[in-house]
């Protein structure tokens, strides 16, 4: 029996094949200490902002903010407020966080074989020194352990971004965000990294709440639109303009990505009195399912104009039934872990933006999909034709070890390696950030060594394929 | 070249890597001997009510009843009745089972590297002590070495039930079933297993024929309904009443589970009054495909609140198109082959039912699939984060070596294993219950040696999981 | 670093582990140098009618008229003119062939790990001697290299195709070709081959242009059909009469196959008025969509009553959106990389057909899909029931060494595999041939070695098996 942590094992994710493994290891070997380039996530920039920023206490940061550890103990019956998960009515949950992190421990087994149990595995290890499997009995001495560790300032997070050696990081930003903790990062002397002499932390422009015309809050985020931007939101055009207003100052704020998520990738060009004549019944709280769909699927295409236009990448993300289990969103929030995929369909909805724009060069359009089937089908044959695509990493669900696999395995000979984003983390989880772009690195490495070992590529080729995947490919797509 | 039958091998199903192998083959070893827990199935319990019961023929045992055996054979040109397959009618089929058995293993090579080949080399092999491959050469010997067995007590049905070492089988039984075999067997002095003290063999409550508005003989199992509850069925609300009253018959006589078999997993809630004039429409013979639909995606919903009430947990199989052959069923009637799968969408549909009940902890709803896709795109997020939610085990076409591999791949990582519920057989075949179950053991034991060769998992974690997989799961899913 | 094209490894595709690849190895010794069995493709049967024919320069052989070459380029911002694409209304492209050449090699890179890449390093080492990897420095070596063969009479389209060991190969005709060029052939004294005595190229009967209402120039389409088959296509009968005088006419000619593209695969039978009307209704060009959609579906299951009486097995292949980009459709024509995959249904849309002669052992009717989700969920069991079914290889994007091993994986344990169709290489690329089949030998033979390696089956099974995949099935399956 052998009691040490997993992570530990410098061959983990390797095929158990000696001489794959052999070629996985010398691959991995040559990017694991490549900088880390992270182009689209979720990380808090306040945390950035402030340079004496803590994290709290260890279930703080690990536990209650991340809907991947809690959708799996709520999944086994334990409540979202004995994990200390707040509610929206301010009502009370779990505050004692040596509590909180007892009931985690006690069920860390839930997490066998799963990528957040590799993730938080690899953090208690790698980023904080833990020597001990965590369980019932080890939990509150392991707690200790991280506790004493977060209230050093080598842990605090623009230290850990820097001992991470994160190149740069990409935030997700609402279009009326001002990006106060962005403009403190790139006034401090720690917002340009010391090597490249440009952002560490950069905004993405993510307008789906006064896009979606059926978002929650959407008149309010209209209304804060037309605060932030000084355009009087009143008509399609004037909201045009305030997008392109807002895309112009995230630009300059050092963004080099838009981001989209929507419900399906329809798209579809209205004339613009349609347009102005749907957003104006909008405004006066009339508009249908079905013009919220409409209007949302004309806006993806203006939005691949204002890309070629301004060169920031378009990234789309469809397919996700948000807040799908209702009494917890009503006691909790959104992004409690009850988003659940549906089928996606690329080919047809996406053919008016794509006849419109697919073929210009300026346009980079990144796809994410939760509907696995649409990779081999629909995703990897639109991205081997059309210049303006990229495919982006297998997301949320599927950002696995075997989520990797079968993304290698079903998109890559269609799409062809070039036509694929690299890596994003997607994450709010800061610590895991290391641990997740580990894990796609020993995953391409596995890849790529089992190519070359089946004589389907030669050694120069996966040497250079092995960088694409880690590094050159996130940079090129997301032009960084 | 090696002419032994292939299942003498001990190493079958393993990786070919020594490593893994090896691991696999420690896993198996620690759990192959477990005793079987094998709570869904199709096994006629009149075998188990009568001490005396015989088998009849080989060709009555292996070939006769078995769906899955004569598909193979028909789907290559040879026909239902020269197999011996019993015409609604009545009409004329070879009775010489010594040809059936003949015709039958003359095109046993149709089953290579089938799972039906695999389960019946192993039966043959393992059950009847054959030691030559089936061929046309060697039908006849063989045919005489089972049939000599069968005509021996130590090959009745219960002889087998207890050299098979099954702890405990779920029959699944019409809900008008008066389960007078069950009975019987409760009543005799095998009834009860020595070591658990419960019974060995389980009914389970399955109402489609009640539910389903436009199953065939809806009317009739109706008014089976009112005769064998004592209610008249003449309202919804006696049809719940009815209903309620034969689960509580099926759960004294030991069922722990219901079955619901439907379509699509479509939930809809009526109100009582729209409930109560589709019922009386039906019974006027007058509902239509929807009423049908939403009265059955109704009854579901309400299928879970008796559940609740009653801790009979529920299974739900959805995507089967039965009798898609039309004039094989005319002549043969359902169950012969001609079942083919179709899309099947859970996040929508179930979107009611879990919305009322998903958060309940005292529910548990066991789902099956026999479109893949859902694994990994909706029943592992479902899974993974509704208490009430468990995924079982590969289903059907999908109850094969490689489609257990596809489900621990694109199911473990997103559901975690404790959110499966072990493995079924589902058979009707009852001879290959041990080699169903010992498939399913070395699949997980090769799926969890190559989580440890890799490095994701540790020893400890590995011994527990194959446990988890082998029975605890099944026992705890099914309240066994 | 080895540089060395890859394929010259011996043992390319294999397993890596040394069991399975002894096993693989072994297998595939006994089957690679069988005769090609090509019963499925487009090459133009005019380079063999004319024994003097060449392929012109390397770009004319090997880039301009490939689809799968010239997407991936186009996918990376390379313009189809510079690849000397020819556009519709005869704008200049580029002309410099070696400048063509040039291009491709500078990128041939983006080809790594993708089928295309495997095909064209096979071509260029196995057909044309080439001993460097093709890169921008090597580029105009190789093409003196190739240049300097194609004007020798051993790499004419007969010379290569003795070379290449092809036994018969089928080609793709419309239903209003004359076959002239089949007529030569026949008459040369090259048409038959020496060792079977059979013709060695075949006609396809390809009606899509006259049965697909909604085809382009349909119209024109059926003048042609009455012209051709001298029977004046003004009405429902009269088509049908004409299909039937043409499908007699190909048969004379060596066909044994008709094929048939759709988007979907419904299918309808309409009454003869209905059918009648609607044909009348086109022909005034007022067919709607629906129209043609029904239409088409009437005319498959027609097609399969005409199969039944004339012994030419059907082919069905669904599920491409043709021309998805319509600029480039516009510039440059059909067949330029821009056909998408979309979701396809077999399950009830073939129900009519199937019902009315899936039974029919007459029928042999080959079902394709781009829409891998229906290998495990509807072919696979359709296959492995109906006796008309068999399910063909691979296509088109899922030809590929992973797209060999997903429809092993998910097809083969429920469809049988005596319910497939072995190979086809469906290439209009004369000189990909043995590079794909040897592709799909290889494929075959690890998969094989695989079971074997598991103890699944066999090693007579295993060899029987591999001699299925690699000829006797497509004989089979062909009347070949």
């Amino acid at each position: 029996m052998n009691h040490q942590p997993p992570t530990t094992n410098p061959d983990r994710c390797f095929s158990p094949d000696p001489a794959q493994r052999k070629l996985a290891r010398e691959l991995h070997e040559n990017v694991k200490d490549l900088p880390i380039v992270s182009p689209h996530g979720h990380v808090d920039p306040r945390l950035f902002a402030d340079p004496e920023a803590t994290w709290g206490s260890p279930a703080d940061l690990l536990i209650i903010p991340d809907h991947y550890v809690f959708r799996m103990l709520y999944s086994q019956g334990i409540s979202l407020e004995s994990l200390g998960v707040p509610t929206r009515d301010g009502s009370a949950v779990e505050t004692d966080h040596r509590q909180i992190w007892q009931t985690f421990a006690e069920s860390f087994y839930l997490f066998r074989g799963t990528p957040t149990g590799i993730w938080l595995t690899a953090e208690l290890v790698e980023v904080f020194g833990v020597k001990k499997k965590l369980t019932g009995d080890t939990a509150q001495e392991i707690y200790d352990q991280i506790e004493s560790k977060l209230t050093t300032p080598d842990f605090r997070p623009r230290a850990l971004f820097d001992k991470f050696n994160i190149e740069v990081m990409a935030t997700t930003d609402a279009a009326t965000d001002p990006l106060t903790s962005h403009q403190q990062i790139l006034n401090s002397d720690w917002g340009i990294h010391p090597s490249t002499g440009k952002p560490r932390i950069r905004p993405t422009f993510r307008p789906d709440a006064v896009v979606n015309l059926n978002a929650a809050g959407w008149r309010e985020s209209i209304d804060a639109l037309s605060a932030i931007s000084g355009i009087a939101v009143d008509s399609y055009c004037s909201l045009i303009a305030a997008l392109e207003n807002r895309r112009a100052f995230f630009k300059q704020m050092g963004a080099t990505a838009t981001d989209h998520g929507a419900l399906t990738a329809y798209t579809e060009e209205l004339g613009g009195e349609e347009a102005d004549a749907m957003f104006a019944k909008a405004l006066r709280s009339h508009a249908t399912e079905e013009d919220a769909t409409r209007f949302t699927g004309h806006l993806l295409i203006e939005m691949a104009r204002m890309s070629i236009e301004d060169g920031l990448v378009m990234q789309l993300h469809v397919g996700s039934c948000r807040n799908h289990n209702r009494s917890i969103f009503e006691r909790f929030g959104p992004d409690k872990g009850c988003d659940i995929p549906v089928t996606s369909e690329f080919t047809r909805s996406l053919q008016p933006l794509l006849n419109k724009y697919g073929n210009d060069p300026r346009l980079t359009l990144v796809l994410f999909t939760l509907d696995e089937t649409a990779y081999s089908r629909e995703l990897a044959p639109l991205a081997g034709h059309y210049p303006a695509l990229r495919l982006g990493p297998p997301w949320w669900f599927h950002d696995s070890f075997n989520g990797m696999r079968r993304y290698f395995d079903q998109a890559m000979e269609t799409a062809g390696l070039c036509n694929t984003a690299g890596f994003n983390d997607d994450t709010r989880a800061f610590p895991s950030i290391p641990a997740r772009h580990d894990l796609w690195r020993r995953a391409s490495a596995d890849w790529i060594a089992g190519l070359l070992v089946r004589g389907l590529i030669d050694e120069d080729d996966a040497q250079e394929m092995v960088f694409d995947c880690t590094t050159r490919l996130a940079r090129e797509a997301y032009r960084l």
